[in-house]
């Protein structure tokens, strides 16, 4: 089942949601009030009360939600159930930052394939996986793994990215500062790194 | 000045028109169309004009919006006229791959400094900055630059986070996968990798 209904913006925040929900849950919380929830992530508790009524979850008054439910429909709604696993496309100090990075457990994200085109790359090991050539990344097709994540980190992002989406690939997260362009089939997540930067001092104190 | 209406919406939205405004400027192009510039960013035409109606910034019908006016009104808005200089805390390889990004030069930012508690680390330089020791933070308030914008990655974010405000920092740009507790006065923008990662499944078709 596809939530058609829910609005991109929303979809934007679950992860943040998730996060901070698993957290309380490892801790031992069994239930949140939305204000609390709001507390935790310096967000507004309407918004989050619209947030989580689009997929149907009510809190009970006095009670707050269910912290084991919520995080089993975000779960569900964001198609996390199944473990997703991911390759990544230049190894550089963006990409080797990637590839060690503590945050993707939780989701049940695993990168288990690294391809790079520099031949000093090639064959050395990063957190446990061996860089391969880009020459290979068509092999992707065959493996038996649902490798359909990918970060593009650098320059001829535009490049690799077609050569993934020959593989077979349906989303790209791309880490490059540029756009990239793909079929309407795939979808492409961009980060750029400077644009979150740059809004900070918008909302600094001058002086 | 402060445009205090503008949400945070829109202003999360900004970098990214600038980025591509920026791209056409360089190109010579003088004047784009509301559905020229969705084009480019995969936006929607209403939601662009929306956005630069927030500004008073209307185009002319049949020629558009002036690109180096509009630049300089985001510029403006974002209070990144003067340039900005950052310092940077945690050169691990998240943090090196900050200061090595291409992407903030058309932002008007310059990472100036760099620290980190490795004693292996300290005096190496990273793209021409010798990096410091953390011990040394407290010297950005006598430094004669206006070093308020930090990136902290990797765990200990809380403590640094505390050390830099001592420091006189008032915005931090958190790489951490985790939130860290900061003063009123101070604006944290946290960018967690995974997050972004983990909504790409909810857009990718089943199969």
């Amino acid at each position: 089942m596809r939530y058609h209904k829910i609005p991109d913006e929303t979809i934007r925040r679950l992860p943040a949601y998730l996060r901070g929900l698993v957290f309380l849950s490892e801790q031992g919380q069994q239930n949140i009030s939305s204000r609390d929830i709001a507390g935790h992530l310096r967000a507004n508790p309407c918004q989050i009360r619209k947030d989580f009524s689009y997929f149907g979850s009510f809190g009970t008054p006095g009670v707050g939600y269910n912290i084991k439910k919520l995080i089993k429909q975000i779960n569900r709604i964001l198609k996390l159930n199944a473990g997703h696993k991911a390759a990544l496309v230049g190894v550089g100090n963006l990409g080797s930052a990637v590839m060690t990075y503590p945050g993707f457990k939780i989701y049940g994200f695993e990168i288990v394939a690294a391809f790079d085109s520099d031949p000093k790359k090639i064959g050395r090991k990063v957190n446990g996986i061996t860089i391969e050539n880009t020459s290979k990344i068509q092999s992707l097709k065959k493996r038996n793994i649902s490798l359909r994540i990918i970060a593009v980190p650098h320059n001829a992002a535009q490049q690799r990215a077609e050569e993934l989406i020959k593989a077979g690939v349906k989303g790209i997260l791309n880490f490059s500062p540029c756009y990239i362009t793909v079929p309407q089939k795939v979808k492409v997540i961009s980060i750029d790194i400077a644009m979150d930067l740059v809004r900070l001092p918008y909302y600094m104190p001058a002086g």
